[in-house]
């Protein structure tokens, strides 16, 4: 048999191996070992390389796209050696990056040109007083006013009593030298400057970071990023489940309980304990303190946002359906309960509706979909599914109840996406040498001890691909599988042994976690179809998907197409912008031009109400299937199915 | 001996008398007795009758002007009847009025063309919104915005997290149907209307009252006005001590303990207790709820309102003895702590100094010499002297720190102006029947139970006039009358012995009593001397002389010069106006106009400092003698010593 040499180039390495070798042996072979998470299925596309000189046979190319193609990209779990060849392997990393319908964080970057002078609202200046005498006995309040004019510009000054019942400590204390942080309202180009006075500290201290908060706040997860508004850079980023979580898991049963007595005030303590204790873990990681935080911009759904300012969220719930306050006025910390500076400034962006809140408004800004030329179509999934199509010139939006599965919530074994989380995977086909057994992915490189949204999704696409389950989520009680068995609560197929996981029990997926997947999928698929018909396109149209929410960040689109969760169509128009909303909230708090685009999206944004929609509900019951009941609406999902059976 | 008939007109009755008969024992002889709380000595006026036509021999004339001897008016008790005549005695009220110089209440009236709807900043409209459906599912907050601007032509509306918190309810509970509070701001003509929203009730209610409160907080006494915004009308009166009293009798002290540990914290509840107790009890009275109360504007010098706002007190008391704040933003009844509507616009008037507070800008405005064409002085005496000077051109203003003493308080029997209290007081001379022996007039008519401010002053003029103290005001203790004895203090005089009082204790007047309303008239009158030089005018060359204050308003200015407190010149040119502050805080209540003018009185007004001031030591150590030791200030002070002894 002949034989041809493969000549890796990174590793400087080199071997001999025979006509008919796999790629990914000859690595072994030369003492590189490639990852294969999906069991060298050419499923995960993890194997990648690039073959820069010669070619191999390629069984499969799934998951790479044209481009890739051309430039020698190969999967070695199915490159076949039929030549000499010489390999790059590029760094795991890259990867991953490369991977771009896979899973992309978006880095967070500084948005170009910052500059805190003019972006932002807030200013930080030094000033320097006159102290007081017999000739002078101007009042403290009037001799800072009189240096901010003097000395910045600022012609007219709020304040409020807390911060004139300390301002003679300060004044005294920094010996007359302080420096004020201001909060600039709007001004028109030549007209004198009006702030409110936000913070007032003895000294002199400009060159220190400048702390401000973005927050977005979801059903499940609220995300903080502390930012210095001084430089722009987010310095710190933490998120947590919210702590209402346990007061019920969606939105509806948060009203509920919301409205019981007490109920309102429990709410509101539940995710300001949240925030709080969000606040306290980003500061502590850069020594600062709560206290120095000086302005928090902040998105919600408008459930959220109500809850968290108590303000009665029962007419969200109950037809027709509205907000106490779509647009509320800027805030104070003390007003809300931030444990941060009392004076910080609170900006809660603006939503539209009931169920399409500023983390949407937010997330379209931050999505660019506003400004783009492109037919778009933009999806935060959530706790919420919501979804917005348009482009530059119009925007229409639409809310679908997705409840919290894909957040890992209401799921036997769901977990949010931290470490012991089972991100991807991937399960042998029945033809494999071990078939139906699974091959996963855990965050961190621990033993698992749940799985995650993306998980979970991944987990419903492989169960329905290799045939353990069918079109409608029934499991087939035939196979030869130890791993389908007779649970506590009905079927279920086991994804993890107690010896292999970090808890030492078993991770299991149930026949009411299917439901309850299938639930959310077709609530956002349905949404998808409602949205497109009401302005008279299809669906296919959509030039670009966009896909924000923190479950969005980790989505396999592969899987999300094939369990029908997202709608057929080229790969490449699928765009992962991880939490869209804390993006915005983050665009916002550092540019008073983004924040009035918000604003400016916030009136433009057209609301349907899908349970004003009479299509809504048959839609929903058709997309209950896996993918869906029509399947010529998801052509490379027949193919996969013919492909694994 | 001839015989005279004398016919009282007013009774229908003719009596016959000898010659030489005083008019005031025919009239008895009628049975018609006259009032004579001075027991006949022609000094305190109130037998003053109108002889209509034949005349009598008038042994004195002391407290008619001339004006009222051309008409005819006489002091009954010092008219000897030579000639028959008719008398008219006019009914006592009205002797009371005409007795301009003694006391003079000014009655609260309306502001000629007083239209809410102009004048207020406050305006209350009756809003029909459409309710919400499916098809318009604009949030309660927009839909009520929306419903200003087409109603009531507001454009921009301000408003809390408090208010948006009830919001929904209140639309909901009045089915759609709502009364608004709006605060409009400054809005120049032909611009859109901005305003707060203050209050929402569901329902309307327009023909309602609209409560406001104008207060003034003095050292001593608090006063409230609780005024209908809709007419105009004050309709309730209630003043109280302030509770504050107890930790310290003037400013100086009060700041001293508030400066202590808790001390700021436990004077801010006090006066707050004062006030909101006011609340109460002038809302009991008209049958209205202090939370109905939507707007409340605040007079009172810069400690107190400093002490209220838990600003800072320390630097008024500290060379260079500046304020935290003279001109404060408009706050919150909630911010303040006034247990009203929370959001009642809580308006502080501007002061300009550290001693000379908004209660002096507010009188000088209530007082009108700001708008004054003569050369005016303005006093406001309270627990401190605040004086000025000036007219339409310029003022100059300047605080002496009285003390409490003309308040009734830190003196022994000394008390407020209420039932029971002597506000005057006539002693006869030692030549009399029963010399030394006092006569009063006590608030109420009921048996006394000790000394306002008025009667004080009263009697430490009539000691001195009948000799029984020197002009140092020592007593001379050779005089035969049981009323001067050594008391547990030194030497007192008995004013009231204990059967006669409501109390039954001895009401006295010790020689400590009598030094501390020496001080507090020297300093008033240092003032005056010192702020006339200072701009290089005597103090005759004042054209009028308006007198405000809660002590003010029950002078007697014989005897306010007879003791050397206020300037010797003819009894017409001193006005006295009553509580100017609260007038002037009902004033800006009432009317935008108003406010602004205060604002500008207290930016025009210039402050002398008399600690800076190195001839005000001088002249108070010169004015602390009775009245003072240069007699020739005081000509009409001579003369009357002269007649006197």
């Amino acid at each position: 048999m002949a034989e041809h040499t493969v000549t890796f180039d990174t590793h400087a390495t080199t071997v001999r191996v025979p006509t008919g070798t796999l790629l990914v042996d000859a690595a072994r072979l030369a003492g590189i070992p490639l990852s294969q998470p999906c069991g060298g299925q050419g499923r995960c596309g993890r194997c990648a390389v690039q073959v820069t000189s010669g070619s191999v046979r390629s069984r499969s190319t799934l998951r790479l796209n044209s481009e890739d193609i051309a430039s020698g990209y190969t999967l070695a779990c199915q490159s076949v050696i039929e030549g000499n060849i010489n390999v790059t392997i590029p760094p795991q990393d890259k990867i991953e990056r490369r991977l771009t319908t896979d899973r992309t964080v978006a880095e967070v970057t500084v948005p170009p040109g910052y500059d805190p002078g003019q972006s932002q609202t807030i200013r930080r200046v030094f000033l320097s007083l006159a102290p007081p005498s017999l000739d002078d006995q101007t009042d403290d309040w009037s001799r800072l006013q009189t240096a901010l004019r003097n000395q910045a510009g600022i012609s007219s000054l709020q304040v409020s009593l807390r911060m004139l019942q300390q301002l003679g400590a300060v004044l005294r204390e920094g010996e007359w030298q302080v420096t004020a942080v201001i909060d600039i309202a709007e001004a028109k180009p030549g007209q004198a400057l009006e702030g409110r006075l936000v913070a007032l500290t003895p000294g002199r201290h400009v060159d220190e970071p400048l702390w401000g908060a973005a927050v977005d706040i979801g059903t499940t997860t609220v995300t903080l990023w502390l930012v210095d508004l001084a430089s722009g850079t987010v310095r710190a980023q933490a998120s947590e489940y919210n702590q209402q979580i346990n007061r019920g898991e969606d939105v509806v049963s948060r009203i509920i309980y919301a409205s019981k007595n007490g109920g309102a005030a429990e709410m509101r303590s539940l995710v300001l304990g949240t925030i709080n204790g969000l606040f306290q873990t980003a500061c502590k990681r850069v020594k600062a303190n709560p206290a120095e935080v000086i302005k928090a911009t902040i998105a919600g759904n408008s459930t959220m946002t109500h809850l968290l300012l108590g303000l009665p969220a029962q007419s969200i719930r109950l037809a027709p359906f509205v907000t106490g306050v779509n647009q509320l006025p800027l805030l104070t910390a003390a007003e809300v309960g931030l444990e941060i500076h009392p004076e910080a400034t609170v900006d809660c962006l603006p939503g539209i509706a009931s169920y399409v809140g500023s983390d949407i408004t937010a997330g379209v800004y931050s999505s660019g979909m506003d400004d783009a030329e492109k037919l778009t179509l933009f999806m935060d999934v959530g706790t919420n599914g919501e979804i917005v199509l348009g482009s530059h010139e119009w925007l229409i939006s639409c809310a679908c109840s997705a409840g919290p599965a894909f957040e890992g919530a209401g799921v036997s074994d769901g977990m949010r996406a931290t470490s012991g989380a089972i991100e991807e995977i991937w399960i042998a086909g029945r033809e494999a040498a071990a078939p139906y057994e699974p091959n996963f992915r855990v965050i961190g490189n621990v033993p698992p001890v749940g799985l995650c949204g993306s998980g979970l999704l991944a987990l419903l696409a492989e169960l329905f691909l290799t045939g353990i389950i069918d079109k409608g989520g029934n499991f087939h009680t035939s196979l030869s599988t130890p791993r389908v068995r007779q649970g506590d609560h009905g079927l279920e197929y086991v994804v993890a042994w107690a010896k292999e996981t970090g808890h030492g029990r078993d991770i299991v997926f149930t026949r009411t976690d299917i439901d309850n997947l299938l639930r959310a999928k077709a609530a956002i698929y349905a949404g998808f179809s409602v949205l497109a018909t009401s302005v008279g396109l299809s669906l296919d149209m959509a030039e670009q998907v966009l896909i924000g929410g923190s479950f969005g960040k980790y989505i396999n689109v592969e899987k999300a197409v094939q369990i029908g969760l997202l709608p057929d169509m080229p790969w490449d128009r699928f765009s992962f912008l991880g939490n869209t909303s804390v993006k915005g909230a983050y665009n916002a708090l550092l540019d008073r031009e983004a924040r009035k685009k918000i604003t400016d999206i916030a009136s433009r944004m057209t609301y349907l109400e899908l349970s004003a929609d009479n299509s809504f509900y048959e839609s929903f019951m058709s997309a209950l299937f896996l993918p869906h009941t029509d399947l010529s609406r998801f052509p490379s999902v027949a193919l996969a199915i013919e492909n694994e059976r």
